[in-house]
Formats: structure tokens, sequence, C-alpha cells
């Protein structure tokens, strides 16, 4: 039996792909990952009456510390494991499938739209891209800002980054997890604001990115709802986007020609 | 009316997703994009007989040159543009839904899977990735190399490079387009063979990529027929990857655990 990963894309049933909807219709078991991506614009009860079947949801401790009961149970069934975007964008999965196969287990992959390519809406040109970084929400004690450090190389470079902003689902406590109590904290979201902030907050020791840094803020990418929104992280620090996904691009100094035409067409009047 | 631009995805029929159907069912006019990226499962006549509507092929001179005649058509009718792979990877298509917008025909774009997220599949991390490079076929007098100094920079960043290997497809030759005949040489595909020929040819002169150099071949990826080997530069250059298309990773210096392992899996026993 097979262990097919099925990238949903940007949110929506509608984006999944024919080959995605055939596996998870011949599916025995569907799995819904809801920790590193989730869906924006569809619940599980919408997901569930689409496809027609009951679907689970598969946390943290359900894909990484118990895989093996997945692979066991892919063994002598057909396992759909469902991923918001595309599913080898996080380690975790791509984890998984290495030790599907190497437990024998069959592995497939259905790969779909992920925030890595359709950040292409913004107009930034794709191979002007440097490094992916993630903002990490900031915890009392706990600033870890390498993601500046990489944003200022690309900069030097003259790339955009791309920053994907921080999701806690189905996250712990500290006291919670001492005491291993299953109980949950509200989901949280990194919003642009906080994003630029934290990176403000970094700014004030480092000093590496002029007050004249140009980004474009996005909102629920791919959905009636998206927003784009492009300025100095200043002017967009300010700014609502709304619920979440949300996700940033810092702008290389220099734009192309369409960039910059799209910079200024995607900044407010 | 509309112009949506529709993203393929990696190339068969059954990678449409269900939004992408929809639009392209609805649509009075579609034209299939033949020139920045190709489908690999899928002949024009499958897809028409999968859409059950007349498809008309766009090459760099309908979707550039005339650009305003897609424009007028979209003012009037509905008009999909269908592009293999996610629509917007290519700069062609951000100047088209560009010009659009200002012309003030609406724009819908439907993402989908491309080489840019699904090289995931090698196993190599995302969000390791340095800038994409494009090889171009070398011609006589015509040896372009700045993607060599692009790879030698991410190396030494400790970044992967995904390399896009040359398409060429309804060009005319030098003669053809001085006396404006529209006659076209047939289509050529840079294979993973020469992609290395020409990166070593680079390396004679400067020297920058050692013989360790670790790489990752891909073909047809997402197909039945997709094909993943790990080795170094001297390695694949002597594998047959088959039928179009071709990628290629060039690795970071050091690999991550899990990226071990994948290379080790994708290794030639």
């Amino acid at each position: 039996m097979t262990l097919t990963l099925v990238g949903l894309g940007l949110g929506a049933v509608q984006d999944i792909t024919l080959r995605g909807l055939k596996a998870i219709q011949n599916a025995d078991v569907i799995l819904l990952e809801i920790y590193t991506s989730v869906l924006i614009d569809t619940s599980l009860e919408e997901l569930e009456s689409f496809i027609g079947k009951p679907v689970r949801q598969a946390d943290r401790i359900t894909v990484e510390e118990r895989a093996d009961e997945i692979l066991e149970e892919a063994r002598e069934k057909d396992v759909a494991l469902l991923v918001a975007g595309d599913p080898l964008s996080a380690t975790t999965h791509c984890d998984l499938c290495l030790r599907a196969e190497k437990a024998g287990v069959k592995v497939d992959v259905i790969h779909n739209a992920s925030i890595i390519n359709a950040i292409g809406r913004t107009g930034m040109q794709l191979y002007r891209f440097g490094e992916v970084v993630s903002i990490p929400l900031f915890e009392k004690n706990w600033t870890p800002d390498s993601f500046y450090d990489k944003i200022v190389k690309n900069m030097k470079s003259n790339l955009h980054t791309l920053c994907l902003l921080d999701i806690k689902v189905r996250e712990r406590s500290i006291e919670n997890l001492m005491a291993n109590r299953m109980i949950f904290e509200p989901p949280r979201f990194m919003s642009v604001k906080v994003a630029i902030e934290q990176m403000q907050q970094v700014n004030d020791l480092k000093q590496q990115l002029p007050p004249t840094t140009r980004a474009i803020g996005v909102a629920r990418l791919g959905s009636k709802t998206a927003k784009i929104v492009a300025g100095t992280l200043e002017q967009l620090r300010d700014l609502d986007f709304g619920e979440p996904l949300h996700s940033m691009v810092i702008c290389a100094p220099q734009l192309h020609d369409i960039e910059e035409e799209y910079f200024a067409h995607y900044s407010q009047k």
C-alpha cells in the first residue's frame, strides 16, 4: 500500500489538483497535517464534506513522534497525508518520506503551489530571491535573530527575501509540557505588523537595514480576500492585513523595471 | 471579462487544480503558452480532448509582441492562458499581468506547483536554496557564464542552487529572423549532460568548483517516469536522464543529516 503526501495548494478545496483529489478519494485513511501550515479558506468540516470521508487532524506529535504508527498503517492501507501548500516544503515531511521509503513503504508525492513560488504574484521575480527566512515569534528572553542577518546578506547581493512568518498551532506551554498535560495553547499566527516590529527590534541593535528599506506584505495569497501592499517597513507596520496567513518580501535595494512598476501598483495611493 | 493565467503544474492534465479546470471550462478562448515551459506528459491533442475545447498555441511572438491582441480579446471574452508549472515564474507573464491590469482588464492567477518548489522532492531543503540560475545553451561565440558565478557564490554561503536548463521552442535561426521568415528550428532542451559539460567548460577557466562538487540531476519531475540521481558532477555527466525536461541541483558543500541521507538514497548503488 502507499503513503501519499498530497499538497493542497494555497488553501481552498478548489486548489487541490485532479491527481490529488483522486489519491484522496482512493485513500483508506486521510490525515490533515495542521502544524507546519494551515488551510485558510476551508474548514475541516468543509474539507470532509467535499471529500465525503472523515479526515483526522495530525499535529506535530502524530507526524513526528508517532511517525511509526503512520508507517505501520501505510503497510496495510492507502494513507493520504494532506498538507497545505506543497508537501515537501517542510523538513518534517521530507523526513517522513525518507523513513517510509527506508521501511519499504511505497511513497507518492503530489505537488502543489506554495508560498515559495506563489510569491511571484507580488511581481518580484522568483529568480531574484535569495535564501528564504523564517521569522519566529519572539518570547521573553528568546529573540533569535539569524533571519535578520540573512535578509541583510540577501540585500547586499541585491536579492529579495521571502519571509515566512511563524505559526503556532497545537503548542503546549512549558508548564503543560513539563507536566505532560495534553492542553494546547490557542493558535497564534505572526502578522506582518509583528514581523516588522521584531525586525525593527533587532535593527535597533544591528543598524543594517536603512529606513528606506522596501517591502511587500502579503495576506491570504491565492484566496479571494488576498491582500498585497507595497511600502517601506514603517508604512506596512501600521497596516492591518487582516486574517492569517501573512508573509512578507523584503525587496532587493534595486528593482528591475517591471518590479518597480509592480511595486508602484501595489503601493497605497 | 477576465484574463486568467492558469498554472498547469508539473505537466500532465491531472496536475491541473479544480479551480484551474473550472476557469478553463468557463473560458471563451484558451491559449497554451509553449515557450517558457512545456507539458511533459500530455500532448496538445490530449489536453484539448480533456478540456473538450480547442486550445491555441501561443509562442513568444504571440505573448510578447502581440500581447495587445490578447488584452483586446480579454476585454470582450474570458481568456485563459495556460502555462506549465506556475504562471508567474516567468518574467514575461508578470509583464502581461501588469499590462492587463493597467489596461483595465481583470486578471486572475491560478497558481500551481513548479520546479521552484517541487525540487524539494530531491530531499534538499527549500530554505537552503540560494539564488536560482538559468543555464543557457551555449552557441558558437556566445557562452554567457554568470550562472557559474552565482553557483560559486551560493556554495560559499553553503546554499544549494537550482539550475533551470534552457528550452528553445519555436526559435528562428538568425537567417530566418533577418529575412522575417516564420520558419522555426526544431525544439531543443538542455540535458543534465550538456549543462554539466558547459559548467566544466567554464570551470576550466575559473577553477572555482572542486571536482568533489555534488549535484542531483532531475528529469520529468512529478511524472511516472521521473528520474532523480545524486552524484558528483562527473558521475552525473555520464548518465542518460532520458526525455526532457531536465533540471539540476548543485548541492551546498555541507548537507544536513536528512539531506545527506537523501543524497545517499538517490545515489546509484
